[in-house]
């Protein structure tokens, strides 16, 4: 039984992450303003308090983070400065502070998406976000100290989702939460690091 | 002849892609303090009155852009999110305002580097920073109007610049300035688009 810190528990990916770890391991849930803990990772500082009040942990994993989505023709810097705020900036905030608050071998696991290396229109914020986060998992596991390990999960859209988002996927395959929550489990429960884990 | 504006055009690369594009180009050069027109990217607002003053053009290229280089272990978000503003943001910057100032049919040329694929200790933020700018290349291309292109180069480290940043890239092969300029013209001259011309 491991202490597993869930960043964005009550997201359509976060509840799938939570039923798949919960029956064997203490997961705490945080949110914005959902979870047992509220903590907004965009804001400078908003962490601090979060790792004081739940000490060390095994895992950390973040199903949370927002983008940008528009028109490219429209865009402006402030739009496109939002999604690296959030979902890039606040899950690389979690990392750099993450780090001094994991227990030897633990490990983190970051969300990036599909757009990552398949574009589609009005994700221009969205594919530089999560290929950033790639580069930024595959470079941050060669020096993470102590046996501490780092990989990210990059899921196409969700079956959960489509009624939302699928629009905007013309022809994308869909996969089911519970799918997506295997590879977490994968990234927390197995070996490797600085990968990728593509449920395309 | 066609009139391109080359951002960093007083920098190790920007040098030789000057002298590589301007026997047969008039070359606008802009830097934060040098060239002929002075702008610095990284800054809201600070590319209106470069667009105002210089007009339409055929062309954009950047050979500038600022990285925070630093271990991971003591890197703040702060130091993290100086390199999206900067390098990132600001290139982003010069396409999503650029864009209205191209002629049709008219090109940008970005600039990455080798860590987007290879990192090494102490380049976090390059490597994130260097992925994000290729991925907003190819998810870019998809949406520019107007026959316009978009692609990036990315070189890894300069065999003029070895002095300073060699320690840092153990065993890498450099490459001369001279041959790294050919990537500029053939993404300027050349008709791909959402392309990454690696010179490594
Ligand atoms: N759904 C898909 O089809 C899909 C596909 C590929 C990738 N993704 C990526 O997966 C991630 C989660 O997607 P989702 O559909 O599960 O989202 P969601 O249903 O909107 O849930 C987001 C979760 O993250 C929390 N959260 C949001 N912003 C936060 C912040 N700044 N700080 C802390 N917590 C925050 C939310 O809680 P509060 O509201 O309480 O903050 C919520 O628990 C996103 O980054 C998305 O881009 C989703
Ligand atoms: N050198 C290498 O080995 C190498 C290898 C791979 C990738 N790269 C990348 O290539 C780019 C250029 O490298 P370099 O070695 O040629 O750099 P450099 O010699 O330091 O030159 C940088 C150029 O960009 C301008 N500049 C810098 N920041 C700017 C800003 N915020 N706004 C507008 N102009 C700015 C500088 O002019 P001012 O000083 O007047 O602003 C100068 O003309 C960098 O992004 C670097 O990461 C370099």
């Amino acid at each position: 039984m491991s202490r597993i810190l869930l960043v964005g528990a009550s997201g359509t990916i976060g509840r799938a992450v939570h039923a798949q770890l919960s029956p064997r391991h203490e997961v705490l849930t945080v949110g914005r303003s959902s979870g047992m803990h509220q903590a907004d990772f965009s804001r400078p500082g908003a962490l601090d308090a979060l790792f004081a009040a739940v000490g060390p942990v095994d895992a950390i994993v973040s199903t949370a983070g927002n983008l940008h989505f528009g028109p490219l023709a429209d865009m402006t810097a402030e739009q496109f400065n939002q999604g690296l705020q959030d979902k890039l900036l606040g899950q690389v905030r979690l990392v750099l502070e993450g780090q001094r608050h994991l227990r030897d071998g633990g490990s983190i696991t970051l969300t990036s998406g599909i757009l990552s290396t398949e574009p589609i229109r009005n994700g221009a914020n969205a594919t530089a976000v999560n290929a950033a986060i790639e580069g930024f998992v595959a470079a941050a596991a060669i020096e993470l100290p102590r046996g501490l390990r780092i990989n990210a999960v990059s899921p196409t859209v969700l079956t959960e989702s489509l009624e939302s988002y699928g629009p905007f996927f013309p022809g994308f395959e869909s996969v089911p939460a519970a799918r997506v929550a295997l590879a977490y489990q994968r990234s927390v429960e197995g070996a490797q690091t600085g990968r990728v884990y593509r449920v395309q």
